[in-house]
């Protein structure tokens, strides 16, 4: 059965306001560009403009600033937000169905909580808990000591080192390993001795961990991700990370031993933090660039090594005019030595 | 029993021509370093030029610009294409044989083609299907509703989300994660909200993807990968990305959410494209940059952000004369003011 | 039963001495910022010198030239080498119990030595070896004809492809996977025809590799990670690739195809090396940093593509002042265009 809901009855559960027909019947959500008239599409990125003009789509959700003529809208303060609970609406989530899989192996003296569901071909080692309604999905392997909070899931082939403990309602998926060994090696006389990694990884509540990254364990005492942060796929976090809470990490960034990201920090694609810093909260990194230095303040910075993003703009477009500068360099050189040997004539 | 080939012979099967000993027995490939007497070596990169003078191989596979004095060769116009064709003539690939072990958990009404492989501790969920001589390797997770083509091959570990759709003769390496969540989330008051992803993956014909790279399902709709597309190891494809057929990814590249690339696009190594940008047919990313912007036309660009390759030359070199001009230009600073002292006095 | 020494006993057992009380008890060790009265905490990084003056820490392990007024310290010439002899004191590491998981699916012709173990969904296919005390974690693939040497551990879901070999001592993390196909197309009228992968990856002894790392097999003949060698998580080595003794390579870092790499090389965390090069012994290559062409003498190199670190620190420090610069140069026109008219004018 596919289920419909009237324009107004989508504003009234968001908190937006239709402006234009009320009455409109909304089937499902699409893309600008993939919507039908029975959808209703969203414009949440500037740049998707023009694909709004001309969509499809039965009715769109905009922000409060947007002025699309002739088109029905659904108007909200924060219209991603709007979109993430219409989504909710549209397609709610189902979870695996409770029950430990008879091909699953589960130490005898595991503590399950309600409703758990544990997959086929997983492993949960002995003392360790799963929390209410924690999913422990296909071929995951739980080591020993490990605590999964209540409502958490770990997607197919996610494998946790002895003594993780991950809070309540994390979302860790496929191929994240979280508690691996810290790189840590003591150099003596050329050969590289191995530092046991004998700390652990603590991921707080409503964490959620993109496919293949890596967490790794603390040499001692703890790594630790802070509530609400959100990590992409194929990230890496080293030995003693410290993440505050609200983090948001983006594909392929990480961050090296021992350093401490503040509340809300932002890492985008491909950023790195080295080792042994302190980042301020609030402090976004831009794509590509790697903070090198301890960054004390919130704000924005950009580069390799990573500075202030407007100095950094400002270098880049000073770069751009090097080749220019050189050739008005030369030809200054030569004015002002052509001036030299006039005035040493006329001297 | 090991097989041999005239050079002729292999001439003639790869369309190319002997120059030298056609009656050369041939008994395998090898590099140039540890080819012996028996063996047919190859010359297709230039940066070993040295080493093919000074092989052992019986004979050298070049293309047809090359001079080697006084050694046997076998000429041909694609000489890297002839070497990937001999390679099957002298190690024919095996496939796993056909059937589902017993180890394996194959839900009631997944439809399976003919000959297929579903390798030990391997789980295919409900509504999926496997085409004709799939291979399903040893410890994947197939989620439901998913389908993987005709003679396609997933390596052990590889995990496909629900949904996820792969297309006849592809190749997915061990640890891929196709259809992982998109990382999406809508920031209210300093909180992360998820943005559920509902869309799927879907992997056209003829594409290979390498080992423990990821790639994320859309918000809405697809992520799709272009028929023929190679994408190598830990590379990362964000939720919406719409890669061009053709296209060549290499290791650890990543793509940002809901980029267009078009046919025949190529990322070198860790190189990155940003977010809701479109990269023309043919365009060439250099190995550590970053697109930044829309590119419009085919080319080569490097940097980050990107620009054309040439302009990114010059201006590294000219990056490498700053200090250089710092100095010059103190000089002139130096005698302008002398110059002008100089003019004051005399006026 | 939790073990406690005297301070100078562990100063002996790991080569040190103890300035201040020789007779103080250590239960065991912390970080600086946890550790209370009966620990042991550590200063091997200078920029924790201040903490190291608030802890509450027992006593503090330093190196010879570091002073503590009032503490009781315990010196070492290699301060971070005794500590890693002191976690395995206080840690020491078990490892998994010897025998072969009933759930576990082994060939019956692999060769299995003394007190190996295999773990639970662990795949060994035919023509396989582990040596004695080898490791095979839950859930890890042993591909065909592969070698584990003793006393090897692979964790769990590692997969290992046909034909790898690992020597003696070696720790591989989970989600490794070694010997996937090299990333090797030869491109022929716009289609890629894929180039068989018919070679090797060989391990030797004492090499760590990090969790999701990739080490991909060569086209023909090896890939080979020299002895001692340590690979952090998220690596990825390229077919063909030849990494000497010792080699260091931190997270996220990337060397591509067929290139060398001496012994005592070290990649920081998100480097590169390009294709086909040489890299000399004991070079360093700086985090974020690229090598674009062979590097021929030990030493530093940074940037992109990477230069002596000390003329990349001099481009970064001008670079800086590279908008200063267009201004001044901009006046100096103005000054010299003034002198210029002036001369005119008086001439």
């Amino acid at each position: 059965v596919s289920t419909s809901y009237r324009l107004d009855d989508l504003a009234r559960r968001v908190g937006g306001e239709v402006r234009g027909d009320a009455s409109l019947q909304v089937q499902g959500l699409a893309t600008l560009e993939q919507a039908g008239k029975g959808d209703l599409s969203f414009l949440t990125h500037r740049g998707y403009r023009r694909q709004a003009e001309t969509t499809q789509a039965g009715a769109v959700l905009v922000g409060p600033d947007v002025e699309l003529p002739g088109r029905d809208l659904l108007v909200c303060a924060e219209p991603y937000a709007a979109l993430a609970r219409l989504l909710e609406l549209f397609h709610p989530p189902e979870k695996p169905a409770p029950g430990v899989s008879p091909d699953a192996r589960v130490a005898a003296d595991v503590k399950l909580g309600r409703d758990v569901h544990v997959g086929p071909f997983a492993v949960v080692e002995e003392g360790s808990e799963l929390g209410d309604r924690a999913v422990v999905g296909a071929a995951c392997v739980v080591g020993s000591g490990c605590r999964v909070g209540e409502a958490s899931e770990l997607r197919p082939h996610g494998v946790l080192y002895p003594g993780t403990r991950i809070g309540a309602r994390c979302l860790i998926h496929a191929g994240v390993v979280l508690g691996g060994d810290g790189f840590g090696f003591a150099t003596s006389a050329g050969s590289h001795l191995k530092v046991l990694q004998v700390g652990r990884v603590v991921i707080e509540d409503d964490v959620e961990v993109g496919a293949n990254s890596a967490v790794d364990r603390a040499m001692l005492g703890e790594t630790r991700i802070g509530q609400g942060s959100k990590i992409d796929d194929l990230v890496m976090i080293a030995h003693g990370v410290q993440l505050g809470a609200g983090a948001l990490l983006a594909a392929q960034s990480g961050v090296a031993g021992s350093s401490r990201l503040g509340a809300g920090v932002r890492l985008a694609g491909q950023a790195g933090v080295a080792g042994h810093l302190r980042v301020a909260d609030h402090v976004t990194v831009a794509a590509k660039s790697a903070v090198f230095g301890d960054v004390d303040d919130p704000g924005f910075v950009a580069g390799v090594p990573a500075v202030d993003h407007r100095q950094w703009k400002r270098s880049q477009a000073s770069l751009k005019r090097l080749p220019e500068l050189l050739r008005e360099v030369r030809q200054l050189r030569q004015r002002v030595a052509d001036l030299e040997r006039r005035l040493e004539r006329e001297g």
